[in-house]
C-alpha cells in the first residue's frame, strides 16, 4: 500500500519532488524551536494547486494523513509530522510565484510558498506596501502566515493575516481545488470560507494561494522610544497616541525592564538610548506626510505625555538607521532570553484595559508560587498581545525549571487570563503545544462548534489531525 | 402540537409577547420594500438570551423552523417569514441593551435588538465613534447588521460588519449559547466562528449580542464634490486620494449624471452644488487635525486632480450642514429613483481596477438589448461596490418594464460582473432574492463547502430556512 501511494506520489510531483530518505526528511521534521522530532512517510514537494489536489487525493485513498508546511517556522509544532512515519508531509514553499499585483485594486495574488519578505518586496516594487511584518519574515512564507493567522508589529494598523486577506484558493480534504481567489472588499455571496479556512492550521484544507491587500507606501516613519514606571501610564500614552494620531499610530511596543536588561547583558552592542526603566515603549507613526510633519506631531504627543507625567525620558530616531536600531533592540529580547537559558513562553492577548490589572496580579501569584522567578514581559501592547515569559530565577537550572514548572506557571499565567476575558494564544497558535490546554479555557460549545465544522469539512479526519482540536 | 408549542412559547417569553393575531404579526411579515409578503404561525419576541435558547429548543422540538429579525429593513428577503404560516418569526428587538463601553479596549458591548444608531450614539457619548453607517441606521439593527454583514457608506476606511466585530454571542441551532463575546484584536484559538456567524443571514444560528470595535471620534470632517468626464478619471482621483489621504480618506462615493438628474427633478429643493456631469464624486477626509488642516490637505488633493485633469468643477463644504448638504444629495438617489419608478436594483462589487472596463461594456450591452434602457448607476467607488440599476425607457410602463426585462437585465449585468471577477451581492446579501442566481455565479465547490457548514451546524435545517442557500 505504502509503496503504491509513494508511486503515485512519484508520478504526481516527479521523483526528486518526494523525499523518503532521512537526511532528505530532516529539515522537515524537526521544528524551528526544536521542540518537536516528527518522521514522515516521506516529504512531497508539489509545484502547482493540481499537484497538491493530486496528491491529497492520492494520500485519501490510501488512507494517509497529510501534514501541510511552510517555511517551518511555526512555534507551536503545527507543521511538523508525528513520529509515526505514516504521515505525509506536504511543502509548499515549491509553489512561490507571486501572479498578479493589481496595483489599481491594491491587491498581490501570490502562492502559499512565497516567503513574506518576498511578497513585501513585490509590493515595495509597485510603489506599494504589504504590511504584515514578523521577526522570521524572511523565512515564513505566506501560506503558514495565513493558516496561523500571523499577527506581527502592524497589527495596530493594518490587522492580522486574515484582516489582510480577500480571497484564497484552497485544496480540500477531498482534492477538490475551490478557487475563492478575489481582489473584491465587499462580497456577501454567503458564508466566510475565507475566514474559516485561515487560522485553521491546515485542519481543514491546504491553502495554496491567496489574494491579499496592498496599502499605499508611506512617505515618513518616526519611530520612538520613551520610559513610563507604571504600566497604567503606558495605557495613558497609547489612548494619547490613538486619539491624536489615529491610523499613522502603526505600533505600539512594550518591554519591562528584565527584558531590556538581558538584551543589554548578552548583546552589549545594541544602543539603548534611554535608560532601563520599568516599561519602556516602542511608538512607530507612519505618514503620507513628509517626515519632518510626522516628526512635529509625534514629538506633540509625546510632549503631552511628558507634561501629564506618563512619560520620562523619551527619544526620537533621526534617521532610518536609528528606527531601525530601536526595533533591533525591541526584537533582539527573544535572542537574549534564548541566551539567558530555557523558559515557559507564553503568548497571551488580553483587553488592552484589563492589562495592568493582569500583570500585577499574575506577577504577584507567579512570585508566592516560585520564589525568585523572573518575568519577561514585552509584546504588542497595542493589541494588547504580551509575550508574557517565566524565566528561572538566578542561578537554577533551566532546564530542570522548565520541567518542574511548566505547567504551574502556564496554569496560574492562564487561569488569570481567562478571568479577565483573555486568550492564551494570541498570534501563535495551538498546534500541539496548547491543544490540550485548549479545553480549559475555550467553552465547551465553542469547541464543539469547531469539532462539526472539522467533521463536516474534512470527515475522514486526514488533514493535520492532532493539531488544534 | 401547534397549541403546545404557542403555550410552552408564551409561557417562555410571556404572553404579550407572543403574537398570532394578523394584525399584530402584520409589521412583522412585510418587507421594507414590500416584495416578499409573508406568514407566520407566530411572532415571539424574547428579552433574553436565555428566552431566545428555550425559544429555539421548543421550535426544534416541535420541527417548527425558525425566523429571525431585526428591524426588518433587509433589501433581500431574508428576514421575513415565508407564506406557510408555520415558520415562527423570532423578532430581536427587545434585546436592546448596550450592555457595556470600554473605553480604554475601544470596545462596545451590545445586543442583537439595538438600533445601529442607539449604538452609534453610545458610542459618542463616551467621545468615540462606532463607524458603522448606513441609511437605515434609525430603523435597522445590531443583530441584522451582524447577520447580513451590513456595509455602508464608511467601508472604505473601517471595513465591513464582519471587521468591526470581535465577538459575539450566539444561540445555536441547537438551542445552546455560545459566548464567544470578547473585546480580543488578536485571539488565535482555533476557528474564526465569529466570521462564520457574521453574514450568515440566520442560516446557522442567532445572533443576540456581539462585541463591536469603536475608534477615536475624528476631529475635522471636510467633505467635497468633483466633477469627471470619465469614470478612469474618478479613479484617478481615488489612487491619488488613497496615496495622499490614506486612512484619513473615509468615503468615496460616485454617481452618475442621471442620478443627479432623477434628484434635481424630483427633489429640486435638494441643492447641487456643481454642474451635472458624466460622474460626480462626493469625497469625505476625516482627521485628528482640526478642520482647517484637514481643508487644506483635500485642497491640495484636488488642485493635482485637477491639474490632471481628471476633474472640473469642485467644491468643499464650509460647514457641517454644507457637509450633511452633499451627503443627502447622494443618499436620495434612492428615493428619486423610487419616485421615477419601479427600477431593477443590483448591488454589485468588482475590483476597482475592473470598473471602467465593466461599466463601458455593460452600458453598452443593456443599451443594445434594451433600447432606451436608462441607469442610475451610483455607489461605493472606494470600495468597488455599485448599485448599477437598470430604469426603464422613458415613457415605458416601469411596472410592465420590470417584469419583462428583469431577467435578461440581471443576466446581462450579472455576466458582466462574473467575467471580471466580480460579486452579484456587495453589501445586501442573498436572502430569497438571489438564492436562486446564486449557484450559476459561485463556484460549485464554493457552495457545497457552505452546504457542509449549514449541514453541520444545523441539521435539521430550522434556522431560516430558503434563505442563501
Amino acid at each position: 500500500m505504502t509503496t503504491d501511494l509513494l508511486h503515485a506520489l512519484r508520478h504526481c510531483v516527479g521523483d526528486r519532488h518526494v523525499l523518503t530518505k532521512a537526511q532528505d526528511r530532516a529539515p522537515f521534521e524537526l521544528d524551528w524551536r526544536k521542540r518537536w522530532q516528527g518522521h514522515a512517510l516521506a516529504v512531497v514537494q508539489p509545484a502547482s494547486t493540481a499537484q497538491v489536489a493530486e496528491a491529497v487525493r492520492l494520500c485519501a485513498q490510501h488512507g494517509v494523513t497529510v501534514v501541510p508546511q511552510g517555511g517551518n517556522t511555526g512555534l507551536v509544532g503545527g507543521g511538523v509530522p508525528d513520529a509515526s512515519g505514516r504521515q505525509v508531509l506536504l511543502s509548499l514553499r515549491r509553489m512561490n510565484i507571486v501572479r498578479h499585483i493589481d496595483a489599481d485594486n491594491l491587491t498581490l495574488t501570490a502562492e502559499a510558498g512565497c516567503l513574506l519578505q518576498q511578497a513585501q518586496e513585490a509590493a515595495r516594487q509597485a510603489g506599494l506596501m504589504f504590511p504584515l511584518s514578523l521577526a522570521s519574515e524572511g523565512t515564513c512564507t505566506l501560506g503558514g502566515n495565513l493558516a496561523t493567522n500571523a499577527g506581527g508589529t502592524q497589527v495596530l494598523r493594518f490587522g492580522n493575516a486574515r484582516d489582510l486577506c480577500l480571497g484564497l484558493e484552497v485544496v480540500t480534504a477531498d482534492g477538490l481545488i475551490w478557487d475563492g481567489l478575489s481582489g473584491l472588499r465587499k462580497d456577501n455571496t454567503g458564508y466566510d470560507l475565507k475566514s474559516l479556512f485561515v487560522g485553521s492550521e491546515g485542519t481543514l484544507g491546504i491553502i495554496t494561494a491567496a489574494t491579499l491587500k496592498l496599502f499605499p507606501a508611506p512617505r515618513g516613519t518616526i519611530t520612538a522610544l520613551a520610559t513610563c514606571t507604571e504600566l497604567a501610564d503606558a495605557l495613558g500614552l497609547l489612548n494619547l497616541a490613538r486619539r491624536s494620531l489615529d491610523a499613522e499610530l502603526t505600533g505600539f511596543e512594550v518591554m519591562n525592564a528584565l527584558s531590556r536588561s538581558l538584551v543589554a547583558t548578552h548583546f552589549p552592542s545594541i544602543r539603548q538610548p534611554v535608560p532601563v526603566a520599568p516599561w519602556t515603549v516602542l511608538l512607530e507613526l507612519s505618514s503620507t506626510d513628509e517626515d519632518a510633519v510626522a516628526r512635529d506631531r509625534l514629538t506633540a504627543c509625546l510632549t503631552v505625555a511628558s507634561d501629564q507625567g506618563w512619560i520620562h525620558d523619551a527619544v526620537l530616531a533621526d534617521n532610518l538607521a536609528q528606527s531601525q536600531g530601536l526595533w533591533h533592540l525591541r526584537e533582539s529580547i527573544s535572542m537574549a532570553q534564548a541566551a539567558e537559558g530555557l523558559n515557559i513562553k507564553h503568548d497571551i492577548a488580553l483587553p488592552v484595559s484589563a492589562i495592568p490589572d493582569f500583570v500585577a496580579h499574575t506577577d504577584a501569584a507567579l512570585a508566592a508560587a516560585i520564589p525568585g522567578v523572573r518575568l519577561v514581559n514585552f509584546g504588542h501592547l497595542g493589541d494588547g498581545n504580551l509575550h508574557y515569559n517565566v524565566q528561572a530565577p538566578i542561578g537554577a537550572d533551566p532546564a530542570r525549571f522548565l520541567v518542574e514548572q511548566e505547567a504551574l506557571a502556564n496554569r496560574i499565567v492562564y487561569d488569570n487570563v481567562a478571568a479577565r476575558g483573555g486568550s492564551i494564544s494570541a498570534e501563535h497558535g495551538i498546534g500541539q503545544l496548547k491543544r490540550d490546554t485548549l479545553p480549559t479555557y475555550r467553552s465547551p460549545i465553542a469547541l464543539q462548534l469547531m469539532r462539526q465544522v472539522k467533521q463536516a469539512l474534512d470527515p475522514q479526519g486526514l488533514m493535520n489531525p492532532g493539531r488544534l482540536l
